[in-house]
């Protein structure tokens, strides 16, 4: 009875995310899963919006359940120019600076204001599950460059732009995300954030620093993002109040240029018109009234912990891998002997009750079937230890299988 | 020293809304505007809204906070599908809705999902403002059908298409209105309706159903909404809470066919990841303590009042002009002498202290330049008197001003 659609062509090259697949498996009775990104729900500061909530319907109903503007509830984006100021040392004018539906619609509205259907971009491989959707939903092409411990290998950039360009494939951005990367957990040096920014330069490509777990570092010093250290004026940078407030209120913000963000206001009319109001309305309480400054340290404080019993239990319990020590973010990347194929090994993982994102999902293409990423935000600290041995044992009899 | 950016030819054709340029003038001291489409904020049950979210901040902070599903909350769909069934006579299975943030994601997306870049789809001329900046944004074109009192005039539909056939341009889809239609006002007979369905069955052309007024009849019979007719499987039906609880909580759903949500859902997954989990939470309580029931016939007794003086101000001050007189819904739609140029007039209108949107800003081509939009839902209900009297005087002057 029912009609036989056609589709377009659009989304043909858009599949569903790996980490949506691997839900029905995180709710099978006595797993552990390191495979989602979410906070932890203990990192909410749920009293205080609790309070925050009162004020906003006793103060600013009206304006909180109305239509805002596009660009953003002018008071938020105030509240955000001054945390923005003292902690990234970033400093900018209000029209440059667009309030998002979380950071993924700024993803997906780069990638549509710069990049045409069949055009590259670079980034990071492994990266972000979610720029890799949005170039899907595009019909945009990366390339990406590898990581090592100390981030994007920028050595390796300008030699790959030129390359690119001489097949007239001229990257339209360089997508990264410089600190405690997402799958990686690796922090991108100084010395190579300002090096990324000169090849950029010189090859006039904007770059896009997507920037959501900054305020969440747990050992070593600070290093300062792209955009506080851009003096070219190239960087879009992309923020989130999803792991410093909470995620379920969907409240990012893009800085860029202003001819930059009047492009994504265009588009914004037409994606959703303008961002939740509430949500916006305690976004502004959370910071004006300096929530964020005392949460952050909260948020900090169980996480360092987390990260700290999962390190320790890979160091007891794991033999047959090697894994980065982030000093910061969610998440960590464990590397399995080259022969190892995590996406096959899964099957046997969820046997043994251990669930992870095999790390494959994170690249475009040419994946390193070898990878897997863990949070380590999420469980409970001793799920983390028993998951870590699930997950070596799992390891130990996927070689011994491979072996016979 | 900012780079000269170079942007893709994806937004060639998406300009600024007009009704969004017109708010320089909407903030003039002593303007009245029918300009804006905004509810009016004594329609919002703040207080109402203030109980349920002490309940949900007690009852499910650690949810509400969190990411959600990407189809929506489970619980918000199942209270939305016993309000349509109630509310519309509408009956679908959970796999045959999706929440969205706002309907406008869901026009944005449908035009993605069925029409490639230069494609052609029809609409009602004129049409949504939201419905062209979504067709712009994807680069697709539309043939409009011309509205009379009885709706879209659907006598003229089948030889439309057969010629849109005939040049190679099957329509992808056709997006209505038919109920208190945005912006003329015009309800869609039950027997249009009918044939409207039958003709784009026998054509296999999917119907968008657009329906966010319906809960707002002033007068007359209700009339059953497409989705609720179609015997063919062809509707996709777009609502929101946004004209029945409040425009700032961004929440809108879309009935389909599981094949059609499941396209949605993939691209949803990279324009947003997930809607507002705290405004679903909202909405869900909403519905479930049936205080949408209460709050409905209050709304549209504080707009069938503000609709009646329009009438009855257009009927005493207005010389120049045609009219409809819409049985709900937010706006009506003012026809001048065919030679005006209510573009040309907005400048006098501006003088006068009176913002209207001319009514070009609803078609995306060929417009009908001597129309202009009036809501009649968000002024007080002296400034809709006053506000039509200088309308009036307006189009006098302009009328004197060309004979001279």
């Amino acid at each position: 009875m029912f009609m036989n659609f056609e589709f377009s062509e659009n989304l043909k090259n858009v599949k569903s995310s790996e980490i949506r697949d691997l839900l029905k498996y995180t709710q099978m009775p006595g797993m552990i899963s390191f495979g989602g990104g979410l906070p932890n729900p203990e990192s909410f500061p749920s009293h205080e919006i609790q309070e925050i909530l009162e004020d906003i319907m006793k103060n600013y109903a009206s304006s909180a359940l109305q239509y805002g503007q596009t660009d953003g509830l002018p008071l938020l984006k105030e509240q955000l120019k001054s945390y923005l100021s003292k902690d990234e040392n970033i400093n900018i004018e209000t029209d440059e600076m667009m309030v998002t539906t979380g950071s993924q619609q700024a993803l997906y509205a780069l990638a549509k204001i710069f990049a045409n259907p069949g055009d590259y971009v670079i980034t990071e491989g492994p990266t972000y599950v979610g720029m890799i959707a949005a170039l899907n939903a595009n019909s945009v092409n990366s390339v990406s460059i590898p990581l090592d411990e100390n981030g994007m290998k920028v050595d390796l950039l300008d030699d790959k732009i030129k390359e690119l360009k001489s097949k007239g494939k001229k990257p339209k951005f360089i997508y990264t995300i410089p600190t405690f990367q997402n799958p990686a957990g690796y922090t991108m040096t100084l010395d190579r954030r300002k090096e990324l920014l000169d090849v950029a330069n010189d090859n006039s490509i904007p770059v896009i620093e997507d920037n959501p777990y900054g305020d969440l570092r747990y050992s070593g010093s600070k290093i300062q993002s792209l955009k506080a250290i851009d003096n070219y004026g190239i960087v879009t940078y992309l923020g989130t109040l999803s792991k410093v407030m909470a995620p379920g209120l969907r409240t990012g913000y893009t800085l860029s240029q202003p001819e930059v963000l009047q492009k994504f206001n265009l588009l914004k009319q037409s994606l959703d018109l303008a961002s939740d109001s509430l949500s916006q309305y305690i976004a502004y309480e959370y910071i004006k009234k300096g929530i964020i400054y005392t949460q952050i340290p909260k948020t900090i404080e169980l996480y360092r912990k987390k990260r700290d019993i999962m390190l320790e239990s890979l160091d007891e319990e794991m033999q047959n891998a090697t894994w980065s020590r982030p000093d910061g973010g969610m998440f960590l990347w464990l590397k399995l002997k080259e022969n190892m194929d995590t996406k096959k090994m899964l099957k046997r993982a969820i046997e043994n009750r251990i669930a992870y994102i095999t790390g494959s999902a994170f690249y475009q293409n040419n994946p390193e079937i070898n990878t897997i990423r863990l949070n380590f935000t999420y469980s409970s600290d001793n799920d983390i230890k028993e998951g870590v041995k699930r997950l070596a044992k799992t390891i130990n009899e996927e070689i011994r299988n491979n072996k016979n």
